[in-house]
């Protein structure tokens, strides 16, 4: 019988009276849950009291790296490119992962974005590409490093080696009603994006009804803890916080984002789409000292195009073919004419995942084809009768549902409001 | 798949964020958690927000009432005379119901006693009276009411069928550091208490450094907290807040105390164990209507006595066997002379347990003969020199970590204090 040096419960008790946990007991506890000798109920327990009693930035670095030496992670440091990524905590029409990633790579830095799926009313990059014929998001790592070289973008799922105990702990949260903390949102998401190697790191944190922070104090304090992380471990990290109360572009739904992403590289697309691409490209660039790149140009002028046909042929997808589509649709129309004010994010989630797009548990499939597109966007004029919302479903009987959630969606009022609408990008730290 | 009314998840993060579990929520995770529906990881998760954020009354009220649900409930309604037991939160020396339940039998009560083995530094009834040659504390319920009926109190181990969610929960609560909540506590008392089918109740709360209660105000919420749950669940019900500073009477060790309970019940004892036994017996007697018995009396004149051995020969016991010593003893001195001015409960119960008194996990064996008898008690004169502590032990080993426990146990000044000591018993509530 191998002796522990700490016992779980003087761990659990300290933060649960709340204290600071010692760096030592912090590698302790998350070493010894992902052996399995902290059983699941300790950490339960455990993630409860940091729930409701917090973590310091010293802590949270602590159990972030802690989380990390749990796995392996990605040596990038000889891919010819300085590294770079973005990670978005999720929302609805969240598509800018695939513009974004061959533009940043067509400006010259390298972007080794390793992904997740979607869950609930928000979607996932890695379920929007794989509606491409042939694309495959498993990589090993020789290969990620090889696509980086050649391409300069890759976007794959995480190995199940990397952060296990993050793997683990996030599997138990979700069971346990102990999501919903700032110190372990951070240290779950930052411990993935240190396991990927990259040298610097542009978080996209949303706020607003679609997001999973519905308030922008929340959603400082959330951008600036994983700030603090990132650059405690020695990666230039900053978080834009940016507007989720609209959904984003015209689309949520996984073929229809990826053909609106292509629309954005071939120069076109929702204006909304191209300038958060373009802003978070240019943090991105910056942060690797590659200031003097002009995304806005590299989008116009084809070149984050070929790095996207690139990225889609390396991973054994075809530009070319043509996306599947849902068999049915179904059209909701205006009840009155005026000016849009509102369009709420949350409620076109909630239809694209009744629609098909999206999965309520990790094991569920989802629809390549199933959405909503959006035919009016705030300060946009609608007429009564004219088209707001188009359904794509693969089985009719999805339509009454999702129409249900859209019901008070849109919001139209006589004359438009005399103020200017809510900027997309909120605030910057870091 | 059965359709269950409650989503955990939900029921966690309503007490997680400060709200109030409706009555069926309370109903149905207590009883799903005992059908395993509801995860242990769920309900330590659960167990911790409890802790943190607190249980209204009426929430604790139902929550014992679900646990009391959970198994069967004694029905000692045709016992022959109205029932009353007495539960101790536990303390060092605390042998109380050994007299004390033949006391009030014999002023016309009847005590059905389920009582609990000791664990840490407090001792446990069922593990003293084991120490009595052929004395056993399993009973079946007839034969529980048989001996109710012959002789007036029955003291035996609860069976398992008996408020089964909270041997569950207790055991969950041991290693997810959830053991200090009040309303938990109560709970789990009261579900025993309530599930062996007394009509009422006295509650004696200790305080002190022997305690599991360390200060009056927490005692005194933890006995408030009783005293409404059981006056909630139709049992009269009141408490004793009791000194625990100092260990009662002058034993500490299982047949060590039976020894001492013996002396009592034949008239002699320590003054203390006959004060708070006598008090008890008052509330006792009170509460079922028989003001008018005196037990101080029944106490001097043998009618106790008589009852304990009836009580010992009906759970086939032998009250004329010599009672098992240890084989070692070893005696500790006083380094000066003076007054005692404190003589600590804590450590004297560690020190016991040390000797092999106690276990430190429920599965451990205690011997019958080990532990400690004190000398001096606060207020009394000693000699550098003169003894303060015999230690009793199986093996001689064992000594050096006892004395080790024993280093500041008492402390002795050379004028005795001016004020008074505190007394016994330091409030009532109910």
């Amino acid at each position: 019988m191998s002796q522990e040096p700490f016992s779980a419960v003087d761990v659990i008790a300290t933060k649960r009276d709340g204290g600071t946990l010692s760096d030592a007991a912090v590698d302790w506890v998350v070493d010894a849950y992902t052996r399995g000798v902290v059983a699941e109920e300790q950490m339960a327990a455990l993630a409860m009291a940091i729930l409701l009693r917090g973590m310091s930035i010293p802590e949270t670095l602590r159990w972030t790296e802690a989380m990390l030496a749990s796995g392996r992670r990605l040596e990038l440091g000889d891919v010819g490119a300085p590294t770079v990524d973005k990670h978005s905590t999720g929302g609805v029409g969240d598509k800018i992962t695939l513009p974004l990633a061959p533009l940043v790579a067509a400006c010259g830095a390298a972007v080794p974005q390793l992904s997740g799926r979607g869950l609930g009313h928000t979607g996932g990059t890695l379920d929007k590409l794989e509606t491409i014929p042939g694309f495959t998001t498993t990589l090993d790592t020789a290969a990620i490093r090889a696509q980086l070289r050649s391409v300069g973008a890759v976007v794959c799922a995480a190995g199940q080696d990397l952060a296990p105990a993050d793997r683990k702990l996030y599997a138990l949260r979700d069971v346990t009603a102990t999501v919903e903390s700032v110190p372990l949102i951070a240290s779950s998401i930052m411990s993935k994006k240190l396991a990927e190697g990259t040298s610097a790191l542009v978080l996209d944190v949303k706020v607003g009804s679609g997001a999973f922070m519905k308030d922008l104090e929340t959603a400082t304090r959330l951008a600036q803890t994983m700030v603090d992380i990132g650059t405690g471990a020695g990666v230039a990290t900053v978080a834009l916080l940016t507007d989720m109360d609209t959904p984003l572009g015209r689309t949520a739904g996984n073929a229809l984002e990826v053909a609106e992403s292509v629309e954005v590289l071939a120069g076109g697309g929702p204006p909304d789409v191209v300038a958060l691409t373009v802003a978070l490209a240019e943090q991105m660039l910056s942060l690797v000292g590659r200031d003097g790149e002009d995304p806005a140009a590299a989008l116009a002028d084809g070149r984050a195009m070929d790095r996207w046909r690139a990225l889609v042929a390396a991973q054994g997808g075809d530009p070319d073919a043509a996306l599947p589509a849902a068999v049915h649709r179904d059209v909701v129309t205006a009840t009155r004419t005026g000016v849009v004010t509102r369009l709420d994010a949350y409620a076109v989630g909630v239809a694209a995942w009744r629609l098909g797009a999206g999965r309520s548990r990790k094991e569920d499939p989802v629809s390549a084809g199933a959405g909503v597109v959006w035919h009016v966007r705030p300060g946009e004029q609608v007429a009564s009768g004219s088209p707001l919302f188009t359904l794509h479903a693969d089985e009719p009987a999805r339509f009454a549902a999702a129409r249900a959630a859209l019901v008070d969606a849109v919001s139209v009022a006589a004359v438009g409001p005399g103020g200017t609408a809510r900027p997309l990008v909120l605030g910057r730290v870091g």
